[in-house]
């Protein structure tokens, strides 16, 4: 017994305009809820949104709902068609956001094949964009 | 152009072991990759990676990554099946985690119909289970 997949994922963002532009125009997702000061929700596949919220109004009590918000550099890893790597490499570029770092996946890291591209949204959350699962293979066992 | 799909979700947490049990057994998901001080990294579905991270760990600098890691309270909601919603709030309390609350949603909220159960882990993360996937319908437009 376990739940079927992930809902909603969120991230945390003091500057909900700046991160409207990251996630809907640099990144492409269409909002599906402005939920203003609070944040937005966008749509990322058939199953699945992100939130993006301002800790400080998530995290005010009283809201309908359960309180949370964080502080500090979330991540998220996106997966992008390999065919896609180096077109989001110049697409990010274009934006003027930096690629902060790219990791090549390898099974002697104990990761299956793939490649990463790292970049930082405006509340400075890592964004990953991944060309595959690297997860899906069993580490060895340990010695 | 946008990426397909959210291949990692994280949430923080600064007790690993408590959250283990947690997530792999309250929730049932499998451990694929059990990365000691840092953390661990669950199986969700066949295309989703649940990270579960200490985050002073992972805000050290100097790793092969780049560095995050927040605190504070985060969010992550889980898809369940409406046949399974008592199934859930049954388990929950027989691990002795605390229902902190209900929620119906509806229509008139602006949600598609659905119903919530929210508790929360070690760190205070609000943790949900939901029947459906409440943002599919657009809202109506500002008056």
């Amino acid at each position: 017994m376990k739940p079927q997949s992930i809902l909603e994922t969120i991230l945390y963002n003091d500057n909900i305009e700046s991160a409207l532009w990251f996630y809907s125009e640099v990144l492409g997702f269409p909002v599906v809820r402005d939920m203003t000061e609070l944040g937005f929700a966008c749509r990322v596949d058939e199953s699945h949104v992100l939130l993006i919220f301002d800790p400080t109004e998530a995290s005010k009590a009283g809201r309908t709902v359960p309180s949370h918000g964080s502080t500090g550099q979330g991540h998220i890893a996106f997966r992008i068609q390999e065919s896609q790597y180096d077109h989001w490499k110049d697409r990010l570029s274009s934006f003027g956001i930096e690629i902060e770092q790219e990791i090549e996946w390898t099974p002697e890291g104990r990761f299956s094949p793939g490649r990463s591209i790292y970049c930082r949204d405006s509340f400075g959350n890592s964004v990953e964009l991944i060309t595959a699962d690297i997860w899906l293979k069993e580490p060895p066992a340990k010695a």
